[in-house]
């Protein structure tokens, strides 16, 4: 019989759909980074949970109260992915016996900042006993029926691009758990990162406004699985014509002798948005970005995603971190 | 430095609050069953959060599909009591290692039947590893402005009723846990209770309709525990004139020796409604409810909780079921 670990969390989530019954005309399809329910004609209820698990989400070295804050950016980044502003944040805390009361302080006060750096409230919540910590968020906000950036909108000949440069957080994470090498400015950008990740939210908020994204998603299970996601969602196929490594995880890679690909496209955790992009509408989208957008390819109609290099054309592998089979 | 096991999940919510920055005009008041976010001018957005853990919440004998189905009765009891429909439920999984796909499948189609059993559907949700089984649930709704039953409303003079027998479940949980022991007959109500628990959901969305209830709370932390709430939320005093206790938990305190006054009032996990009513709307609840409604006593101005026993007055103690400090 098959265990969770040769399942892995893709095909465990295709087993549990299985088991559930489907709404009728769910608005946002099953699967994408949030979940919508029809509120009257014209908005509707957008949804988002997800949960921060010690084990495997707390890197040696992240304080609780960064573990706390990385909860809620893990949630906001997909309402920021979505272009919908969160609005309030309900917090459940499974919390081990061997926690002191000045770390209950720490997980709230870092709770509360993060909320409202993104503008939202704790509303209410739960705790209860567990073996390993467990920081189970769900946030809710509204939006007007039409207006959420899906997965599944991109169409042959839009632009391919990125909210900033890949590689940091996979960098930081051999850093804090592998203990390999960094310079002492580029280590605590690369430590940074994972630490203190941010969500793009001031940005996907203003690029929901546009008009110009035909397609959108949070890269926290790394660039090369977004990628296929949308390819997925969309049945398009996408070239990436350059490759967004940030400077910090280029050095990383050489003073260590790792590929700087992998970084980029196989990282995880990092919480950009990854969009598609109508071209007549590149430089309105650029401008709504605050000039972060970052051009890396376009999409294709052959169903696949490649990565262009020196003119030819590679398959970037359908893998990203993923529960159960990834080891950290 | 004080221990989660010295604070009690009460203190330590306390401590949490104390990080949170409220929002203004919280259209429910923290700590209400359900919390609350103004939608409109009319509307109120309704949102719960509870997490169910493996090794505090899953008594033995209780299958995989039993302890999904209890992680959406304890969201669902919550809208009972506050008179609100549940629309969705939000899904996020912790998953042990050792589980297999058949486990998986369980699971899932344990938390669809649930769901669908209230008329809800599962929108979405999250999976990753855990050491112990966390299922956490988040389940909205929407209601008109004004209609939610709080817990701060009753005022002397109200009666006080539930809408159902309490005891059931504690003893349920001693013939699973202690191997007290019952009559064949009384055995299976008693585990039945505990294994497959229901939210009196009807019951509640009936009641909420009728404006004859001053204030209601979910009795998941027990009886008493419940009753305290009210108190202290609404300001007044409650004389419990007759206890609700279950003909089968009577027979199974008879049979072990035990106190059927403290199985009735200091339990937990019972998923009834606890509810003070507007004394001349008494009939129009009683038929509202099924004819469920038992009346046990009135508030009082005077801010105790006491048990009125061959005319003489005892204080509820203020306990009940509370994590970290109660043990199983």
């Amino acid at each position: 019989m098959a265990t969770l670990k040769t399942l892995g969390e893709r095909k465990i989530i295709e087993v549990l759909l299985g088991q559930f019954e489907k709404m009728s005309r769910m608005p946002i399809p099953f699967g994408d980074d949030v979940a919508g329910y029809p509120a009257g004609h014209k908005e509707l209820f957008i949804l988002k949970a997800d949960m921060l698990v010690g084990e495997t989400d707390i890197p040696p070295g992240m304080t609780l109260s960064q573990a706390a804050r990385k909860a809620v950016v893990m949630n906001i980044s997909d309402f920021a992915a979505k272009g919908v502003k969160p609005k309030a944040i309900l917090v459940s805390l499974g919390l081990p016996n061997h926690l002191k009361k000045k770390d209950i302080v720490e997980i709230g006060a870092g709770l509360n900042a993060a909320a409202r750096e993104y503008g939202t409230y704790i509303l209410g919540g739960d705790t209860g006993e567990a073996s390993d910590l467990i920081i189970s968020l769900s946030v809710f906000g509204t939006a007007e029926k039409g207006t959420v950036m899906l997965r599944s909108g991109a169409e042959p000949g839009d632009l391919v691009a990125v909210s900033g440069c890949f590689g940091k957080t996979p960098s930081g994470l051999k850093i804090l758990l592998d203990h390999l090498k960094a310079s002492q400015e580029v280590r605590e950008v690369l430590v940074d990162s994972v630490l203190m990740p941010k969500a793009r939210l001031r940005e996907g908020l203003a690029l929901g406004k546009t008009g110009a994204i035909s397609a959108a998603i949070d890269s926290s299970d790394g660039l090369a699985w977004s990628l296929y996601e949308i390819s997925r969602a969309s049945d398009v196929g996408i070239v990436v014509e350059k490759l967004p490594t940030a400077q910090e995880a280029l050095e990383f890679a050489g003073t260590n002798g790792l590929d700087p690909a992998e970084l980029t496209l196989y990282g995880g955790e990092e919480y950009e948005m990854v969009l598609t992009v109508k071209p007549r509408m590149w430089e309105k989208a650029v401008e709504a970005s605050g000039r972060k957008l970052l051009l890396i390819g376009k999409v294709t109609a052959e169903k696949k995603v490649m990565f262009e290099y020196h003119g030819k054309r590679r398959v970037v592998e359908p893998r990203g971190y993923e529960h159960f089979l990834s080891e950290k």
